[in-house]
């Protein structure tokens, strides 16, 4: 089991961290998805160490963004 | 037909805006809703005046209440 944290920029509400939570929740090997809609934190649990791209990608296809 | 508007606050995003357009557009008589997100204006076109407090109940299902 593997945990990485990365900063989401842009949610506003709960719809926007579900929509979040969806995205990188659809990539494979992710087990729970966390997210902190104050802080913008998100704590992905998954099987191994995710590629940090597919992360990013997941999170734009939410409509949001990774914090560089 | 009809034309009413009332001012929802809380609505921060687009999703927002979505679940307020759907629960008033569920109203029955509702033609369209359109929500402006900045100012929180909703206008409602229904076949007939709406009862106010079938508004409100319709923006409070979707999470959000109408400004006195």
């Amino acid at each position: 089991m593997s945990t990485q944290t990365v900063t989401v920029t842009g949610m506003t509400c709960g719809h926007c961290a579900t929509s979040v939570r969806e995205e990188v929740g659809g990539i494979p090997g992710v087990h729970t998805v966390d997210v902190d809609l104050a802080t913008g934190l998100v704590t992905i649990h998954s099987e191994s160490q995710l590629d940090p791209v597919a992360v990013s990608a997941a999170v734009h296809e939410a409509g949001y963004a990774v914090a560089n």
